[in-house]
């Protein structure tokens, strides 16, 4: 019953050492290469002493290394803790404190501010090709390269392989532990649902560090010996050029993704090569999803549902003959859905009946990384309560009314309005903060800020959104800051969100 | 990452519900009904206390309440103890007290055995059509029916599903525990070998109690959504009408099996659909599978190898191109084998390197129920040992040797039986032969033969030992010919050497 995720490198290399996994601009590297790398990056991570079960963490764009040290990280048993480059020091500190991490892995780039928060953490720093521009106090990732080493590590099947930090519903990031099973069946029933074949490229331009590119992108075309085209970030030159270039059949992406390749001037590039669009993380518009497909003939854009903490599918629509526009889908194989209500009560099909997803199956999460009592609320009887809004129609196709009720969508990216809130707290001048979403053509959704002032304290809006960026990601910070004598609060003293959004 | 091995069946009902599941003479269900039909029983299960992880054992021969059981006692998160519908009483009781089963299913024409044995046990019996004929204190397998219910109980993919008693080397039998994962991985990688499809009707003539019937007949055709023909025993009559009738295109089965078929009068038989027969139990000699090939032309056959403990297959031929004749074939997808000395370290190839085929992958069971010694012994970092001895060629194709136990020591020089019986089996007079060590005062052990000869064939153990001297090394051969009537068989064919012995 030993399972480990990185055999769907092996055998995948088995199968075709010489076929192409990744490409990177002009740089192809085949599956006997990232096999070799990410063995001698396992033999150096054995060779510090790290054992089975320990975690390292790994700040890194889509660059080939991400892959060698995610395969490595897996072939040596260890526990792969994905993180955000965009995330500030003291955001890095809590996920390296929190996770129990030993080692971080990141790349020059983000090195500096890494580097105020790991102190007490082993860092190694990849470069730039010709640069090795360190912080005092790392290492070069080069170093960690050992001899060449074909072992797996033995795993469990239910064995933590990724923990991937989710702020969920409420509070600070948690940790999601994946396991190798459900990795793996996530990235086998996904690629089955699309397709995915051997002599299909994947754009990865969705980033590896978060579930859907790990999973979707990476994971599906490793284990179907398939090629995949890294974009380091969504520039849409970039893009198209990785497109074009590698002749890319499966482009996977969120919806603002598809809005930028709608309005870019594709003239005189050939993409005749893309056969499928997969999209998720947020709805897509049926006017956007015919656009594209006019626009991209003999594309399909195929929508799915899906979370950190179900690794990632949970919802699919198969085909352009069975898909239904604005749906997320129906479960897919061996994956439960039900809709439920607050008392956990299965609901009846029909849009009157909107209600919680719940979702049991292989893609579930073990549990939140040393959060028994959040793991206790989120899964109840093996049912992962996801917070999301939605309604079933009559052949289970579900249909999500609303992203949870506070969770901002910008961009794709989760904004979680607490992070920001506790942010804005911390400033002398604010007594009250309330972090809000508001609809915004280009990115879905804006952040914006409701913030009432102290007694006799001032501050400009500029002032405060100065004040995030130094200690948030860019994505996370309010692009508005609007001033109240005092926020709208409930009975019990809770902020009522409602009101400000209205 | 709950999983439940159910889902094999839930999954390919959704899909097709109208389609036959399985066959027996005239009687065929179809997916909705298995499926319904062991809910009911899961109901039951259920409403009788038993609670996940209780073990229910199940002695039927291969009819659709094997199936209706089977699957109800996974839905309800009980393991499921199959036992051999052959075992007498003692044996029976060993199982229960060994397994600690709170519920026996049993066959009308079994019962009285069982209800010796399972005193203290609740016994439901399944009847043949028409009869209602049960030992007092019984009860009849349709109590079991309870509601309809669609529950699945959520189990971990690590879970235990199946406890397969099997001897092993030595001592008394032990429970080898499959889990749903290693169980699942199986039935999916197996199929894929050898191309099992939804249209595919394999013939269920091996016992489903026994892990070559359960995993890669039953399981492969859930879990593609295909067909079986149930046939309760082996006898050619029957064979050749479920082949035709049914219009089988798998036959699965052990060496004796395909002698039979050879053997048989097939004229005016319509057995065209036939397409692959998967081969495995024990090594078919290249003559048969050649002859086979001839007399059903358009059929390949394809010969893996695996145990109780590798649920089932750990190696195979994968096609016609790429398989080698008395080769057992290389390790399935995510499946690790390795040839190791005595001291466990790795043989290189070549047939002067033989020793110990291990095993480690998604196929091996968790350890042996209650038997943490015998687990340690058979799991070491995650290798199971199997005690058959073999050597590898160059491009990594197995050759088995013999059993490690089977092994004959004479005057310090290895005889490997099997290779003497292939000698025999080529005498014109031997129908079946088995070669065994006696313990002798001088040489440790002398080689004895066991021969069944022909109908109306003769031959003296002066000839044979003469036709063995002509053929092979004088240490290797026979210096006492034991003839009888026909050899002690298993279930699934393969011949009793321990009976032999005794």
């Amino acid at each position: 019953m030993s399972f480990n995720l990185a055999t769907i490198l092996r055998e995948s290399r088995r199968a075709h050492p010489d076929k192409p996994l990744c490409h990177l601009g002009e740089l192809s590297l085949d599956y006997r290469q990232v096999d070799e790398l990410s063995g001698r990056i396992a033999a150096g991570l054995r060779g510090l002493g790290l054992r089975p079960g320990d975690r390292v963490a790994v700040q890194l764009p889509n660059i080939p290394q991400f892959l060698f040290a995610y395969f490595g990280i897996l072939k040596a048993g260890l526990i792969m803790v994905p993180l955000n480059p965009l995330l500030r020091a003291p955001e890095i500190a809590y996920h390296l404190t929190d996770s129990g991490a030993r080692l971080l892995v990141t790349f020059e780039t983000f090195a500096e501010e890494a580097v105020k928060a790991a102190a007490e953490v082993k860092t190694y720093v990849v470069n730039t090709p010709g640069s090795d521009a360190r912080p005092a106090g790392t290492l070069s990732f080069d170093e960690l390269y050992g001899a060449d080493d074909e072992t797996i590590a033995p795993a469990n099947a239910d064995d933590t392989a990724v923990l991937l930090y989710t702020s969920g519903t409420t509070g600070r990031p948690k940790g999601a532990e994946l396991t190798h099973f459900q990795l793996y069946m996530n990235c086998t029933v996904a690629g089955e649902l699309f397709g995915f074949r051997p002599d299909d490229v994947g754009l990865a331009v969705l980033p590896l560090f978060h579930v859907f590119g790990l999973s979707s992108v990476l994971n599906v075309a490793v284990r179907f010996g398939g090629t995949i085209s890294l974009v380091p970030r969504f520039e849409i030159g970039p893009v198209l050029d990785a497109l074009e270039r590698h002749r890319c059949t499966v482009f996977t992406g969120v919806p603002t993704m598809y809005f930028a390749m709608l309005r870019a001037d594709t003239a005189g590039r050939d993409l005749s090569a893309l056969r499928v669009g997969v999209s998720g993380g947020a709805a897509i518009p049926g006017e956007v999803l015919r656009a594209f497909e006019d626009k991209f003939p003999g594309v399909v854009i195929l929508e799915g549902y899906g979370l950190s903490e179900t690794a990632s599918t949970a919802t699919f629509n198969v085909s352009a003959e069975q898909r239904r526009i604005a749906s997320i889908g129906r479960p897919v194989w061996g994956v439960e859905t039900l809709v439920v209500d607050e008392d956990g009560r299965p609901l009846p099909p029909g849009p009157e009946h909107v209600g919680e997803i719940v979702v049991r199956g292989h893609n579930v999460m073990k549990g939140y990384w040393n959060r028994p009592q959040a793991t206790a609320e989120a899964l109840r009887d093996g049912w992962f309560h996801t917070g999301d809004l939605a309604y079933a129609d009559e052949d289970g196709y579900l249909f999500v009314v609303d992203r949870k009720k506070d969770l901002i969508v910008r961009g794709g990216y989760n904004v979680y309005p607490r992070e920001v809130e506790e942010v804005l707290y911390t400033h002398p001048a604010v007594a009250e903060a309330a972090v809000i979403g508001r609809p915004d053509e280009r990115l879905g959704e804006e952040v914006v800020a409701c913030v009432a002032l102290r007694p006799g304290a001032a501050a400009t809006a500029e002032e405060v959104t100065a004040f995030c960026r130094e200690r948030l990601a860019s994505y996370k910070c309010p692009r508005e800051v609007r001033f109240l004598d005092a926020l709208p609060v409930g009975p019990t003293g809770k902020i009522l969100k409602k009101e400000l959004r209205a």
